[in-house]
């Protein structure tokens, strides 16, 4: 795979030396709306890996990893619209506007999200506004961060004694519009027995924490993960009201998912025991 | 793949015959939980895959589909555990008993589960068991049946303008316990705006749709999905209030899904202008 940004020449190249499948025709384009989920290309599904591969023309989100990218045929043409570099994340509407233009040149335009693009991933929008232009898009499901994150540590989301079910919510509203009401969602979470998996809420983890205190004990057990599977993953496990104090000490960032309910008790109890071994062992060693 | 249960003969054969991988040893075997999706093979993720075809033992869900189970490696031994046939399910210790004897005895034992092992698969109290007996335990992710489910119907989970979240619950609770307080998940889905996807609820529907109608409005669009992504699936959308007589008319039984919110108004829209425009033109032919 090259990454060629606009550059046309290297596709017709591409085509020509069979490293680039045909075009389909003119006005036999199609789109192709693929979860790319956590990071591991290994989570994809076995459908967005044969999407990825048949794409000649692929727009890549913020959040997918380069691995995923590198199953793209040699040639397809790779469009980074995220916040990559420090660069600004490319306009929703001219994200849009590539992808109806390259459709109508007979391109098999795969779109490239994180996790799913239907769970916080802007898809229904995308879909609607492309729907509306006249191009029929096809959604492939990816494995979403929260559900993965909290896999990767063992811990069920649901479990018949602890947790009857699960909430998605995001810390993050669309700019002019109430936040999620995180003191109701805690209430609820608490009566009717259901994990919370918050998206994107390390940045506003202080508004939240204080918010799901109002409904959800001091001593509710929380992980916070960041980059779910990939290489670099790292994880804290500690209580709600230590929820800030930890983000802060083990200075995680964003992308993070933080996870909050009893299905999580066994794995602070092992933390905890295992923090207590190390003070002890501290105070052997410090006696000796 | 040759389905031979408890057939240790031809397990031995289909290893002398490179059919089948060879045992990894005494002592070292290994199990490894798989979400088998909603039935679609394309829907399991590469890591699935790949686990499938190395398993030597494989311990099979219901709904866990025959194309998934398929990608078994010729020989291996397929164990049905589930309530095809007619028959009852196989005891979860008797389950426990049989994946510990063959990790012992160096197989690699895969265990699908319909959809993802963590969310009401079970499997977090499947991997406790097998921990505390010694056996370590891989977990791969699946994609869950509400979200292909809705996916299949264009509509996304989430939505910046409809739905900040969302809830995945069981209608079906563990004997004993208390079942999901629906009536609080109504309106905490009204006010924070949440999508609510619903797992084995076909069967206590009246209640559940009597206990949604208290914090949620009557003409709340609802979708019912039968089969999520098998040849056979089908779907229905109506409103909150006429969900029961939905499921009887149209016969929807288990599995299925009942996804309830904002998110499918569109979809509720173009269902009614279609069963206008069939009335109109019933109209029309009878009058012409």
């Amino acid at each position: 795979m090259t990454i060629h940004p606009f550059s046309l020449a290297s596709r017709t190249w591409a085509r020509q030396t069979g490293q680039l499948p045909p075009r389909t025709g003119s006005n036999s384009g199609r789109c192709t709306l693929v979860g790319a989920g956590p990071g591991d290309p290994d989570l994809l599904t076995v459908k967005a890996v044969k999407a990825i591969q048949s794409a000649t023309v692929l727009l890549v989100d913020d959040l997918v990893s380069d691995e995923v990218v590198a199953l793209a045929p040699p040639g397809a043409r790779i469009v980074w619209v995220g916040k990559r570099g420090g660069c600004q994340s490319t306009p929703q509407a001219f994200i849009e506007k590539l992808i109806l233009t390259a459709v109508r040149e007979g391109e098999h335009v795969v779109r490239l999200k994180g996790g799913d693009p239907f769970v916080f991933g802007r898809g229904g929008e995308e879909v609607e506004h492309l729907q509306a232009a006249g191009v029929q898009v096809e959604v492939v499901n990816g494995i979403t961060a929260g559900l993965a994150g909290v896999t990767s540590l063992g811990v069920p989301l649901t479990h018949r004694d602890h947790a009857h079910g699960v909430v998605f919510v995001t810390g993050h509203a669309k700019p002019g519009s109430s936040g999620t009401d995180f003191a109701l969602l805690a209430h609820t979470a608490q009566v009717a027995r259901l994990t919370l998996v918050i998206y994107m809420g390390v940045k506003g983890a202080g508004q939240i924490q204080q918010a799901l205190l109002q409904g959800l004990p001091a001593h509710t057990p929380v992980a916070i993960i960041q980059n779910v599977s990939l290489p670099n993953q790292r994880h804290a496990v500690c209580t709600l009201e230590n929820l800030c104090t930890t983000i802060e000490r083990d200075q995680l960032a964003s992308p993070s998912v933080i996870v909050v309910g009893d299905v999580m008790q066994g794995l602070l109890s092992l933390h905890n025991e295992a923090h207590a071994q190390k003070l002890q062992g501290g105070a052997v060693a410090r006696s000796a």
